[in-house]
C-alpha cells in the first residue's frame, strides 16, 4: 500500500532499476511501505522538487537516492529537505569511484549517509535501523533479521565443515 | 549531561580529537546528550564491546565512529549494535581514502551510514536528522539550524555584492 | 558595470574566493562584464535558482560555476539554465579528484564544460572564446591574448638562452 | 550538406568512430552541419594542422575532439585554433582515467572545455548550446530538446508508478 | 587430519572459497593440516571470536584471512589473537583496491601481513615460511618447492626457445 | 649483540632510516637481535645478495625490508632467501601508492608480507609475532605488550571520561 | 637469426607471451634480430641473471622487459646491466596501474625507460629509434613506417569523408 | 659548447626549471652537450616545431621533454621528431599522476621512454645510456658512474655498520 509510504527510493535512470529495486524487496520484506520513483537532479529538477514535496506529504520520513557518475541525486534531494538522505553510489565506467565520491564528499551542513557502491539492499536496512528507533515492532523485524542472518551464516559453515 | 546521552561518539585512538570533537561541538548545540569515547576496534576489542553495551543501556540511540587507515572501527561498532551507525572516514598518509573505502564498502547485512571524509560535523547533523524524526523539539532546531545555514549563506552573499 | 554582465562567476563557498576571482581577473582584463556570487547547491538551492534566472535576465550568456568535494554547483546550474556551463573543479582534501569526476562526469543531455583543477583562469577564456563567437571585437582582444601568450613564452625562452 | 559545416568532430582512430559518431547524429538531430575525421595528434600532426586550418576556412565555429590514453587531440587543436574545443575522453585500459585527466588538466591559456568519459553526444549538446548563443532558431531547438528530455524522463516515471 | 591444524584459513562469506580454496591446497600440498571456515567480521562476530579460539586450542599457529570490499576479517581477527595473521584482500567492485587497503593499512600495534590481491596461495606459502622456522621437514619441502619452482620456468622458458 | 641478530631490518637509501629505525627500536625493547643495513635492489644488487648471505649465516630468520617508489626491495629479498619477508612500503610523491603496489603485488611463488605505508613498527611486531611461535620468553613479552597497548588506551580513554 | 640479436625481449611468465610477442614482430619487420625469453626476476633471479649475461655478450644492445603486478623484471634487468631497458607495464587485476608504477618509479641512478600498458609493440619501437642513432639502413628504415603510418591514417581518414 | 649539443632538455613553463635542470647537471657531469629551452606544446606550438627541427640540425639525438598536468610535451615531441624522445612527468596538483598518464599512455606507433616523476637525473642518464651505444668514451664513463654510485651507496651502509 503506497499510501503509507515511510521509505521513498528514488533513482537519476530507468537504467538504475535493477540494482536500486534490491531496496525496495528489502522494505518489503519488513513491510515498510515505500514508494520509488526515477527522478533526475539534472534533466528533471523541478519534478524532483515536487516528486520530494509529494512523498513527505505521503508520510515519507527517509529518503533513499541511488545514482551514478556525476551522483548528484542524494545531494540535491538532502538539500531540498530536512529528513535523513540515504545515498547508494551505482556502478560506473569508473567502477562507481566517481559515483562514490560524488554522493559521500558532501559539504559542512547537508549530510548524505552513504552506503556501498550498488548496495541498495544496505540503504534499505539503514532506513529500517533509522525507523526502528520509534517502531518497536520494526525494531523486533530487524531483530529477528538480524539473529537470522548470523544463524544462517553460521549454518553454512557447520554445513561446509562436517563434510 | 551524560546520563541521559543520546548519541554515542566513538574514535579509534586520541590523536582523532581534534576532528572528531566537532561532532560533539554540534551535538551541544542542537542540546543533544552525547558521550565520546576513545575504543580502538583493533587494540581495545573486548573494551570497544563492553562500551558500546553501556552506551545502549545509557540510552544511545545513533553512534558515531570515526577512524582512519584501515579503518574498522564503524564497522565493527556496526556488527555489535542494531541501531544505526554513522561512519567518519579520518585523514590519512593516502588523503583518507583508505578510511573511506574501509568505512563504506559495508557487506551486505551490516550498513554503515558514511560521511565524508573529517565531515564529523556533518555525522552529528545526520544523527540530528535521525532523531528528529521522533523528538519534534529537536526537528524545530534542525529546521531553524538549516534556515539558518541558508540565511547566513546568503547574507554573505549579498554583503560582498554590495561591496 | 554589473548591469551588462556576460558571464556569471558562481561559487559554493566564499573560501573559493581567492581561487574564483582569478576568473574574474581574466574577464575583467577582457572587457567581459561579469557578476559574482556566493551560491551553494545544497545550502541555498532556492537562492541559487533565483540567482540564475536574475543572472539571465541580466544578460548574462555563460556561467561559470567552481564548486570543491561533491562538487554539484556546475551540474545544478545547468540543470536549471539552457546557457552554456563551464564548470572549475576544485582543490579538495582528495587533490580536487573528487571535484574533478563529480563535475565532469554528468548525465546524457546535461553537458558540463569542465576545465582543469582549480584553473578559473581557464574557465574565463573559455567564456571569452565561446562569446568571441558572435562579438569581432571580443575575438580580435582573444587573438591578440593568444599572440601575447606566444610572444611572453617565447621571449622569456629567448632571454634564457642568451645567458 | 558538408559546405556549412559548424561543428568539426575529430577523433584520433577509427576505432573511436562508434563512440564519436554518437556527436554526429546529436549534431545532425539539431540541423547543425558537421564534419567529422580521424586525426592523430601524434601520428599525423601535419595533416592534422591543415585539417584544422581548412575546418575554419570551411566555417567551423567549434572543434569536437575525442581521443583516448595520452589523449592529446584535444589539447592539440586548442593550441592550434582561437575557437572553443570540446574534448571527449574516450574509454581506455585504465576505465578512461587517463583519458581524462590528459584532455582536462590543461594548462593556464589554452583551455579544453572536456565532458564525460565516452559522452560525445554531451559534447555535441554543448556545441548546440554554444552556437544558440547566436542563433535564435537552434536555441530554440535546443530549449525543445530540454522540455522533450524532461518530459520523457517524466513520462517514464508515471508509467512506471501507475504500473 | 584436522585435528591437528596448524594453520586456519577463515574467510568472510562462501563467495570467496573458489579463491580461498587456493591455499588449502597449497597447504596440503605441504602437508600443513589446516582447517577452513566462513565466518564474517560483521555478521558473525562472536562466532569469529569463538572460532579464533578454538583454532588456537587445537593447535593452530597462523591465521590466514581472506576478504573483500571493507575487508576487515584480517584485522578483527589480528585484534584477538596473539599470533600471526596473513590477509588476503579478495577482487571486488573495485579491483580489489579497498579490500588491500581495508587489509593492509592496520594502525601501530596490530599488523597484517598481506599478500597480492586474490593471492590465497601466497597467503599459503607464506604460512610455510613461518611454521618452516620451527619445523625442519617443512623447511626442506618448502626448499624444494623453490627449487622446482625455479626448475619449471626455466624448463619452460628452454623449451620455447629451442623451439 | 649483532652476533646473535634473529631479524634483519634492510632499507632502499639512506634517506630511509628515520622510517625503518623505528623497526629497530620495537625489535630491541622486545630483546630481538638485529642487524641492520642500506642496501639498494638497484643500485647495489650483489652487495645485497651477499648481504641477505651474510644475515643468514648469522642467525637471521626473518627480513624487514622498507623501500619507496618502484620498492623492489622486499621482492628482491624474498627471492633470494626461503625466509619470510616482510615489506614496508615507504612514502613517496605518490603518498607512498606505488611503493604499497610495488611491495605487495607479488606473483605466484614468491610472497611478501606486506604492512601499512611507513608502519615499520608494525613489521617489527610482526617479525615478533613470527619469532614467539618457537621461542615462549618472546612469546610472553609479546603478550605483554598486547595487554599493556589494550591498557594503556583504555587508561587514556578513562581518564578523558573522568574530566 | 638469433646469432646476431640486438634486443633481448623478456617476460615474467609465459602467460605475457601474447602481449610481449607484439614486440618480437615489430622488431621482425625492421629485420632488428632478437631473443626472447621467459625468466621470472622473483622466481628465477639467479637463471635470469645469467640470461641478461648470456645477451650481453651475443650483440644485444638494448633490452625490453615486459611483467605484471609487482613488476619488477624491468627495474632487475637494468640493476644487472648498463645497457638501455624499456619496460612495458603489463594488464593486471588493477589495469595495469600497479605494473605501470612498479616499472617506472624507479629511483634516482638506475632509470628504466617505460612504455604504455600492454604497448609491447612501443618498446620494439622505441628500441628501434635507439638503434637508428648509429645504423643508417634501419634509420631509414624506421623513417619510411613512420611515413607509412601517416599515410595509411590520412587514406584512411580520406576514404572515410569521400564516402 | 652548446654547438655540439647531442641532448636536448625541454620543458612545458620556465616553472619547470628547477626540477628539469637536474638533467642538465647530469649531462654536464658525463660532458655530454646540451641545449634546454622552454618551449609550450599548447602555448608555442609553432615554435616549439622549429625548435626541434634547429635542435636536429644542431646535432641532438635524444629529446628529454618535461611537463606537467596535461603533459603534452614529450608526445607533441615524438610526433615531431623520428629519434628517441625520454618523457620526464613533472609534479602536479594531482601528485605527479596525471602528469605521468598523460606522458607514458602512447598510442601505438609514437612512444615516449618515461622516467619517474621529477626524475629528471634518470631521464638524463637514460640519454647517456642510449649515446653510450655509439661511443665508447661515454659508455666508459657512464660504467664508472654506476661503479661509484654502487661504492658510495656501500661505502656509506659500511661506515653506518661500523658505528
Amino acid at each position: 500500500m503506497k499510501a503509507i509510504a515511510r521509505v521513498a527510493v528514488l533513482m537519476g535512470s530507468d537504467s538504475d532499476l535493477p540494482v536500486m529495486e534490491k531496496a525496495e524487496e528489502v522494505l518489503r520484506s519488513f513491510e515498510v511501505g515505500c514508494l520509488s520513483a526515477v527522478a533526475s537532479a539534472h534533466r528533471t529538477p523541478q519534478y524532483l522538487r515536487s516528486l520530494i514535496a509529494r512523498a513527505e506529504r505521503k508520510g515519507v520520513r527517509v529518503f533513499i537516492a541511488g545514482a551514478g557518475g556525476a551522483a548528484h541525486l542524494a545531494g540535491v534531494v538532502a538539500s531540498e529537505t530536512l529528513l535523513p538522505v540515504i545515498g547508494v553510489p551505482l556502478g560506473s565506467k569508473l567502477s562507481g569511484l566517481d559515483s562514490l565520491l560524488s554522493t559521500v564528499q558532501m559539504p559542512r551542513g547537508i549530510p548524505v549517509a552513504t552506503v556501498a557502491i550498488d548496495n541498495a539492499a544496505n540503504a534499505a536496512l539503514l532506513a529500517v535501523q533509522i525507523l526502528s528507533l520509534s517502531d518497536k515492532a520494526l525494531a523486533a523485524r530487524y531483530e529477528k533479521y538480524r539473529r537470522d542472518l548470523t544463524r544462517s551464516v553460521i549454518a553454512k559453515a557447520k554445513a561446509r565443515r562436517s563434510r
